[in-house]
């Protein structure tokens, strides 16, 4: 048997967040050819030496690049070709990440917050790649308790309700969002915390329970059905 | 920048089928090293002067290994590490492929199909592979026509609903069956073709309807919701 061609084997990760109740998506300034200079997805090798896997690779590079530890790293598609990357065929495991604004440190320069909706030109196949992430998320969070992931670590009810409408991209109706998330079990109140109020009654502020901070709580039926 | 060790790229293809109203997989005797002569999933190195993706290369190794062009192929995960193939540090796009039993030639010793429920031990991770098919193709067919990739050409709608119901491993409501099917608008019926009936009454055969062969069809809710 015939050695094959070695392929050109990378991970990029889809880091979103929402801003200003708009999904965007972290771009880093490209140090390197191909490239160098354009905004993409921060993205890198698979070490053989380094990586215990493709999402140890994600990870890593993720740590590396933009100094982020995101805890929640999904694997989202293998994108592949000769095409898509001018050094040669090669093939990219794709991984999406979500991250509560606060938690990024970006500069407006090498790190930045792009909205989704508006990317600029991405190179190799980042925007297919974009859009694949932002589709799965959108459709996962019809079903589970994925956009907890970009609260803070402490939020109030209307609060989670906001974050979940700007990432279905769809208002939805306060009664049977309370009764979606009571479904998934997945929230504790913090006692004796509340917002300070000002204008408002002071809410009552909740947190992620222990078991699901690395693990989604999924739905039978959809938040909107 | 040095240029990283090269990773070892595969694919590998879980294809499905329904024998006796159980899920079956398409195991082929291994005619290499590793594992020679042990039965694995169909599989392959991705060949950069071959294959167009990914994608292409699984649906050539199914041709070539198995002589099968299925209309269902589709990336199911990214399997990756170390530890995986004794060769070195490898990488396989695993694809997941459904086809009706008639349309697959096996021989009982190089190619064999086994029960999902029942699996030799496997080289590799394919043990882990086949289960993560298994569980896409449960959770896909409560919201899809998918099991339809399971039947002939032509079917009665009680042997379509008995499809569903090998494949989600619960039985189905006759009458929310009908009214998914409706929903999920892929089925047209052949005119004039009937079953022949012996002791039952003739039943109406149908089919898909051109547009649905390649793609799926998708339902809001679950067929058992």
């Amino acid at each position: 048997m015939v050695e094959p061609t070695p392929i050109i084997c990378t991970v990029d990760v889809t880091l979103l967040t929402l801003q200003d109740d708009m999904l965007h998506v972290l771009l880093l300034k490209r140090d390197r050819e191909p490239f160098a200079g354009a905004l993409a997805l921060p993205g890198g090798y698979v070490h053989a030496e380094a990586d215990q896997s493709a999402e140890d690779a994600a990870a890593r590079v993720l740590k590396e690049k933009a100094g982020i530890v995101s805890p929640y790293l999904e694997q989202l598609a293998t994108f592949s070709g000769p095409g898509r990357d001018p050094r040669g065929w090669s093939l990219s495991v794709a991984y999406c990440a979500l991250l509560p604004a606060e938690l990024l440190a970006v500069d407006g320069a090498e790190r930045q917050l792009r909205p989704v909706a508006r990317l600029p030109a991405l190179p190799f196949d980042h925007a297919r790649i974009v859009d694949a992430a932002v589709q799965r998320v959108r459709s996962k969070s019809q079903y589970s308790s994925l956009p907890v992931y970009l609260c803070g670590e402490a939020f109030t009810l209307p609060r989670l309700q906001a974050v979940y409408e700007a990432v279905l991209g769809e208002p939805v109706n306060k009664v049977s969002f309370r009764r979606k998330m009571d479904e998934l079990g997945m929230l504790e109140a913090i006692p004796g915390a509340q917002t300070s109020g000002g204008a408002h009654r002071p809410a009552q502020l909740y947190r992620l329970r222990r078991e699901f901070r690395h693990a989604l709580s999924m739905l039978d039926r959809g938040i909107n059905v």
